[in-house]
């Protein structure tokens, strides 16, 4: 509510973000994170924020070093990863694996996790770390071989967490959610705007 | 399942609709109903289950009557409407009207019904209907006055039941919903397809 809008950075490669940032009608630009990832849990909702937080803190130190930011900024790094029965699904290895995690998740309701860091720049350096993650269930009508099989060979797993796109063709096969549905997409845009509008912290 | 795959016609100009079909990979044509719309009730479920009938019957009919189809084909009628407190909403029929929708469900919870009818062509003739409907429910967190008229003022409410696109820039306002995202847009996809599959009617 107060102040300037922010100039927003993105730390992410991500298609998906970069399309949920669009649609709300924010400016901004990528400068994806390319460090190695680290975590120190086996809790998906804590391995989120872990990533999402080590994404921005890279870029963040990254723009802070070379004075790359004039002004406020907020650099954003978020983590997207698919839940079920304890375990972690990232993306896929391989076919194979695409078509194991959803013969897992058909039929089943399992849970979304995206970590969220927002870190606000300002007069070079970092001042402010707003972190969280969302959960989202998500129930999978079942599928059969040949649909699994079908899906996996349109290719669209194999770079999405849990081995499907629900803004994709995987929409067919799903029942119903219970959440946000932009945190399955890969970003939840409610919830980063709600928490930095509270902070003051204006991104559009 | 069985059966070769049928020719599909949307009974509808929404673009929404249209975008959700190409979306799970649909082919499709579109010949949008131009009647005039009655509803014998004040019940949202029954509502749009009569008015999507009511699109896919005289599209269906047009069909017929002009023998315009070899084979089989079916015709999708879809309607959706907003419900919150026994108020249905439909299109708001100024930017004012759009701005009472919104105060009425900034940080509530409402529901979106689409009902949607499919009524399958063998021979040049209707041989059977099938008629459902779909309940979201959707949470939205509270707007101020101010967004409100910001929001309003990007016009996307205009041509929209409840006043607000949920694939727009209202996703900031969405806290969570319960049900089918799609749905919402205007088009639950997934049970739409789950629903044909089950009769042996092959849409992809």
């Amino acid at each position: 509510m107060a102040g300037a809008k922010c100039r927003l950075v993105l730390a992410s490669a991500s298609p998906r973000r970069k399309e949920l940032l669009a649609q709300i009608g924010a400016e901004f630009d990528i400068l994806p994170a390319r460090g190695e990832e680290h975590i120190s849990t086996v809790k998906p909702e804590q391995a989120v924020v872990e990533l999402s937080r080590q994404k921005a803190e890279e870029v963040a130190g990254l723009l802070v070093s070379k004075k790359g930011i004039t002004g406020k900024a907020v650099v954003l790094g978020a983590d997207t990863i698919v839940a079920f029965q304890g375990e972690i699904l990232g993306k896929p290895k391989s076919r194979e694996d695409a078509a194991r995690m959803l013969r897992m998740l058909s039929g089943n309701t399992h849970s979304v996790f995206t970590g969220v860091a927002a870190i606000l720049l300002e007069h070079q350096e970092a001042v402010k770390t707003l972190s969280f993650f969302e959960e989202t269930k998500v129930t999978m009508y079942p599928m059969t071989e040949g649909e699994i099989q079908g899906y996996v060979a349109t290719g669209e797993p194999m770079d999405k967490a849990g081995a499907y796109g629900i803004q994709g063709k995987c929409a067919i096969y799903i029942e119903k959610i219970a959440g946000d549905y932009n945190n399955v997409v890969g970003l939840p845009v409610a919830a980063l705007y709600q928490r930095l509008s509270k902070s003051g912290i204006e991104i559009l």
